[in-house]
């Protein structure tokens, strides 16, 4: 009511004021000027910030229009503790560690804390989600994808955040970091035409997985590319485990016109090949080449070492970092999603088809 | 100088109030009645609980005397925050997952954030470690070992730690959580004596490292259990790398009169044996029976799959969070170290040596 009052009276003062401000510094906008624009206290624009209840719905609307209208984001560290979240949704990736030990390093050098946390297992009790943000973190990584009602509620309380390689198509304002899934999946293609293969297999991941998709058209491009047909018999939708990654090769090694060639989704499938080949009798290279993605640490140490896609997740975690430090700065960022180029990793078990 | 004035006035009172407190509940001792105790304001008993400067050598002596006498602690959470604090030398190593998702699980059930981070690299310039103490955690798990200094400086601070799988011998003071490493080298061992073997091969840690130490020690135990002699020339000191694993054991399989079976000091060194049995056309375990220690998830995709010493890492992870928050909340620890079972895990690259 006292805000009614105010916006009354402010409501002479007219646009003119406004433009100037906008023209002048939009980022120096605060929660006061919004407040007097909006005819409220502080205090209520500090509510509908934070997306506390006690607004009318009127006056909410109207403070909402004037911190869109504004671009308002709270200036960085306000209310912000030094700490980076880092949110996984299972901590069970071997590759957890690589991507942890990218955001730790880009942390301290501005001394903040990384907070781990994984908040994906629904059977707890314990709200890791709810604790995450009250803690008013710098910003948030978040290995885990982030549901729209959560980014919301980040957005509401001015803290940036970032997804890390994400696995489902995001609205375009989101920002993200991942990998060039679909450069990689080409690359790993083209290396087993450039051997001779002409019958290569693709085992990709649960249908739906964004990451999966891109490596599943590469795969598609490269074949193309190399004036192959894509024979959909040989092309395997599974999970990505190595019992999943064993199961699709039984299958596409029992077949009459057995592949000479695997490229699998990631590595833990591709060790799966590795399996199914052994128990079916087959050598690796020489009987069956098989590539990986992901170059994670043990696929160097297993017999024939992996072919496979160096994912690059210490430097995507480091560059994540950085994102989610220039957006928590209230800087623009140079963009808002980025990829980081993978590398082809030739080792043994990659070789012209018998034959060739 | 107020306090020595102060001391002089409060002597009077004398020795009967003193007892009476201790009776009364030692736990209940205030920084006020240390205060009053000694003669001084409350801030200097803070500064000589915090380790700051501005105190004279007397006067600190004098705080310090009657903190100890009171086995004055200070209270959960007087000035600490809502954050357990992981630190590791090296954000490295495989098992760093297993260990983070230990930890993280039990904070989550107390509504505390974990905080990871990497101080043993000292190239950088950032000083990890003062941060960490700086934040005032509830407590401090060290996968890292801690020098005495740092020791010192959490214990002065008031902020309870637990050394997570010591390297080096603790004064017998220091919090630890561990596996049993002595039983888990002679289960491994006698699992070899077991199958016949008689000439079995060490690779141990680097000399120093305590639970290198005690896992060569449970060999020599199982030998001598099994009525075998032990043979120093069949026990090397290595690195706990791959590359130092397969280094060793090139020069065990190049004896005259080689060994039937390896144990390795950890699974890395496992793998690096592998290797040089490949190299030396050596099957395992046809020719040469071998077995690790930690049972990373690696070694069960290996080929053959490893039988190794399983550490529960896991469970190690949440025993030591558990003793640093009971330390914590200030009541007593049932025990200040513990150790947590290993168990054999059999693959199969043990068998009977040939011609047993």
């Amino acid at each position: 009511m006292i805000g009614k009052a105010t916006v009354a009276d402010n409501a002479a003062e007219g646009p003119a004021d406004r433009e100037r401000e906008e023209r002048a510094a939009p980022k120096s906008v605060t929660i006061a000027y919004i407040a007097e624009s909006a005819g409220v206290s502080v205090p209520t624009v500090s509510k509908v910030l934070n997306g506390k209840s006690g607004v009318s719905a009127d006056t909410r609307a109207r403070v909402e229009e004037l911190i869109n209208r504004y671009g308002y984001r709270k200036p960085a560290g306000s209310n912000r503790s030094n700490v980076v979240e880092l949110v996984f949704r299972e901590l069970k990736d071997m590759w957890a560690v690589e991507i942890i030990r990218g955001v730790e390093r880009v942390a301290r050098q501005h001394r903040l804390g990384v907070m781990v946390s994984e908040f994906g297992l629904h059977d707890s009790k314990a709200p890791a989600w709810e604790d995450t943000v009250s803690r008013r973190p710098n910003c948030v990584l978040s290995v885990a994808q982030l549901s729209e009602a959560e980014r919301e509620q980040l957005t509401a309380k001015g803290i940036p955040f970032v997804v890390f390689d994400p696995i489902v198509e995001l609205p375009d304002d989101v920002p993200y970091v991942g990998a060039t899934n679909w450069s990689g999946g080409r690359t790993a293609t083209r290396h087993l035409t450039e051997l001779g293969h002409r019958r290569i297999a693709m085992i990709s991941g649960p249908e739906g997985q964004l990451c999966c998709a891109a490596r599943l058209d590469g795969y598609r491009s490269a074949l193309a590319a190399a004036g192959l047909a894509v024979d959909p018999g040989i092309i395997v939708h599974a999970g990505l485990t190595r019992e999943d990654g064993a199961a699709a090769a039984r299958a596409l090694l029992a077949l009459p016109d057995r592949p000479t060639a695997v490229f699998a989704a990631n590595d833990l499938q591709a060790l799966g090949v590795y399996q199914a080949a052994r128990e079916a009798g087959l050598r690796i290279p020489e009987d069956l080449s098989v590539v990986g993605f992901d170059d994670l640490p043990v696929v160097a140490w297993v017999d024939p070492p992996l072919t496979t896609v160096h994912q690059p997740l210490t430097e995507m975690a480091v560059a994540a970092t950085e994102l989610a430090l220039t957006l928590g700065r209230g800087e623009e960022a140079p963009q808002v999603g980025l990829e980081i180029a993978t590398t082809l990793t030739v080792r043994a078990s990659t070789a012209p088809p018998k034959g060739h």
